[in-house]
């Protein structure tokens, strides 16, 4: 595997996810200097359009509509996007879905994903992302997995391992979300907001998830070590780590 | 509360406990220029001499005996200790008890707590260590709740909220202990080697967490990112983070 | 969505399930007049029939048995119902099955869903059974997914978000069961034993639903609040309720 | 046990509690007629108090202020209030405070009870409250179990078993608390609102708490059947409910 | 520690516990010859003996009654019985109490623990009981722990590592009852009815009981490994083992 | 069913699993005399041979080594062994592997059945190949279910309910793997460690599973109870039993 610079790839199920839930730590990646690279498997063309269903668009319509808003949102945040087009409602596991995410995984080298988590019991999808997500991980990870041209990766093409951190889901209790990771994201807010501005069917998402945010922010503030110093103005997002942190030091 | 300078706080039921279980992270602590303090509750007199109970000592000779034993051992580590003597098998939880840990709290300041898992049905005095660590952790953080002295804390005083890491117990499955940190101790093994073997009546320990260490080294480089680099012979500690991460990078 | 009257969908993994786990519930509604509706998804042809089997019936004269004995239970309940036979031993899940309870769920425009609940360590075909009642229940709700058809639904074919109830395991502690609604079937418990009785070759399993039925009943007392004054000979069906209740008074 | 006419007792364990975490529900049931007691068991002087400390009260002059609090606060809901005054920081659990309780039961006849749910690491008065109320409640129901004065209760003095719910905490997801009761206090609302503004000291939760009905109120209409037509102003209270339900119909 | 003949330590919250819950596994002992001892912490004088508080009965006369019938129960089982006397609703933890069971223990040396599992939303004597019992288990292995009397132990005194098993408790799944042992009591069931029918005010409870043992059959029967050969009338009880197994042969 | 002679049936996913991690348990049901057969889902060609693909060897070349490797292990273990060759990562289920299985199961008559556990986030195959296992396990017991080649099976060609257990994962605690066997293998050790030495391109793991069964021989020892005297050496393998244990006397 590659000594590769810190890189972020987010794998989101459906063209909006990666806007509400994990903007304000893409941000915040990009606003470091690094890179950031979405997958958007889908459009979310059936099951998160319905405004545009209810106007009489047709189904390309919808799918050229949400990916520029998609691409305007990823702009916003500084970072690069790729679309699967694999469909939604139901997003469908597939061999061919996860050897097309094992090449983006070689390709990008992230040093940290973040996905869904594995339990929503009001969307199906999401959970079906995280699996793939985390399936490609680990075939990435083995010289002996080829690329889905048929080619076996070089030694520089396979992945490491890098953490996983799932985002958070519209109801976090009732999807067995417990947040491990608060993370402080008041530089990068306003980016995310501007990213969640183009999404314009969606407007009532604006307030709800700048909401999100503060409350967020005050648990950054309550779970925070004596030497911070965080100001009231704190906004966070939730993770929780999927695999064990693994660090030198204990803080 | 005050800007505290780095300082560890570890919460040990026993006199040994803090040396099996938590020796890596002190040594790297206090390699690193950092206080460590060792809040010893009881001397494990009942429970964890049984070789000095069977040469017939007595109750305040092996008290004695393992206070000796428990101070070389923190020295080896670079470590402040001090005893409560709350006595053990079982430890008793007590208003009095956790009063004289919030006096300690308050007095070093911690900025990282270490304690026992509140949960194992080999030993009942582990988890009410932790219970009694973690009350005091809470009162010490309250301006309204008194020093044992009756006096009220100056602003000073009080505490923020330090991040609380439970060490790994004697069978971490069967007491619920999922891991969600490793943390790599390889430069600091050979202190924590070095407080071991201040502990001659338990030699046969010496190799079982030497072993622990190796294991939990596996598993520091199986889940590393791929940047770590880390060598074959890691030596690693496990702990579950308690409250959630606070952090401005996810990584 | 339609604005629907009451009306209960039970989605059955085989032929008897939803008269031993469900009967009360489903009687209880039709006693009052409401509409209860069985989508029966397999005959439990290879599963659950093997006295059949032993006399030497051939598939196609075990489904029709099956077929037949079921319609009279239903018919005892006051039930419709319907067969996708989608084959058990496996039950496998499919697009295509899904896509045929979405047009259930749209024609039948449930209020409830009943179904069984996730987990099962004895028979595969449960779990996959819920899995798929679930996933058609949000697909049926989304104007974007088509029926079966082709065509897209119009919005009074859409379904709201009825609430899902688990019915009971054959062994429930180990299929991590844990009841959070206790029915009172007393009433309804006659008809469910009339439809018990209309499946001959599990006679043995007529007094063994009924003595659960003795024992959730028993449970229904001591849970109910005290104004309920119910009789000593309360008959019970245990449910999992899926979302949260929602509600504008506790009780 | 008498035939209670409808009635909710709120076990608290500080002052403000009742306020912000279960406002809604007890607005909502005066409203309809009912009556509803809060049981106070501390002021919360030391623990919640600390704006007044800084202030340099004494702790006589801060239980007052709380008392006063909390009593204009319960008359904004139309509720009863009482003080048991067992002391903050930590709230200990004592056979006299239970039996105290147990008295409560027996008098107010409670039809639901509300209190704190059984684990919070932020907050040790919390579990410990709501220990003593599930402790209580029990006792209350035995005929052999005296009231405080050591006389033997009644028939009519004992309790049945009403159903609890707990409230919602803090930080819900570290302290396993996963909503299986959405509650709709639109209505009951600006009373909750009018109550908060009772508790000037902590102004800043005014508006975190009305954040929160509008999080809780989306779910409200997330998880609504659909025939519930909730208009978008829906605003909610999160709740566990500990015992299972008991009905007759479900929905 | 001694080379122990098989013997069964019960610890019994109450007078009628071990009957219902254990004296299958009780009787099934006794009848291979080996010894069972009940330790019975109360006679459940206020909790459990409503009937005999509405007659006018005093304490002392409920306590002689309970403690007479227990004896007979025990009797029927071929078990010996103690009684600690420590008071019921509440059964209150103590030192003392605690104490007095690691005396049982060194005097009784059990091979085999049954107790009461560690969460009863409807008892709380019952956990009360279980904490007290696996308390005592480790302190009785201790040579540095006195016996009551001050003396310390000697090492044929000390107990090794019995295993321990929880019995059912009357509402399984509310109380996280995962059975994970079931239990052939066939042979002994007759004893078992014997021993119920010594408790005559709780008439209604053999039934019932007895009901459960058939269910508890049934799942033996289905569990059972395809060379038991069990016959259709097998009845059975549920436990949990609370430690590992320890064995050379996996069956 | 027939009645079989105790035999033990292995479902590995790759070629090394069975080794490693149930090795000891074969080893000791041959040694007393049982049968024992592994059926190896694959030979771990892709994703556990790092080395040889790094060697530039082709995908035959490499089964083929594996497979060598595996026979003679098996052989070392005095066991059978089956190669499916169904690929490794992905392990991909269905239904023509799983009516493989069945044959097998039919064909073998296993009582007991070691597979993997069901969760393993670093290895996809492991639960993939534990999901089959299990289901092929339920469709071998049911008569009309057929065989692969269509025909129904005899009576005595399906199959009881062998016990299943589930073996150990690399990182048991990320695996949810809680043991509740724990396998004393002392005697069968030294051919465990034969075994292992089949495998020299892993000659690393030869230590790292030795150490493991010494960590959990002193587990064996931990919980053994009083009576079985085993001495410091002891080796051990842990397990979780999936199904409730049957037996009639509880030790």
């Amino acid at each position: 595997m590659a000594e590769s610079a810190p890189c972020v790839l987010v794998v989101s199920a459906h063209a909006g996810d990666f806007v509400w839930r994990a903007g304000g730590a893409i941000a915040a990646a990009t606003m470091r200097g690094e890179r950031a690279v979405v997958a958007c498997l889908s459009y979310g063309e059936r099951g998160e359009s319905a405004s545009q269903w209810l106007q009489g668009k047709s189904l390309d319509e919808i799918k050229a509509i949400r990916r520029g808003e998609a691409e305007a949102a990823a702009s916003a945040l500084g970072a690069e996007i790729e679309f699967l087009d694999l469909g939604d409602y139901p997003l469908t596991e597939s061999a061919e879905a996860v050897a097309r995410l094992v090449d983006v995984y070689r390709r990008v080298q992230p040093t940290v994903v973040l996905t869904h988590p594995l339990s929503d019991p009001y969307n199906g999808d999401h959970p079906a992302a995280a699996r793939m997500a985390l399936q490609a991980r680990i075939l990435a990870q083995a010289i002996g997995v080829a690329n889905s041209d048929g080619a076996f990766p070089s030694q520089s093409e396979i992945i490491g391992a890098p953490p996983v951190f799932f985002f958070e889901p519209h109801q976090p209790e009732q999807s067995d979300f417990k947040p491990n990771v608060l993370l402080d994201i008041t530089a990068a807010f306003p980016r995310k907001r501007a990213a969640m501005e183009c999404l314009p069917a969606q407007q009532h998402m604006w307030s709800y998830y700048t909401d999100l945010a503060v409350r967020r922010g005050v648990q950054v503030k309550r779970n925070a070590g004596p030497n911070l110093g965080l100001a009231h103005e704190t906004m966070g997002e939730a993770y929780m780590r999927y695999f064990p942190q693994v660090t030198d030091v204990l803080t």
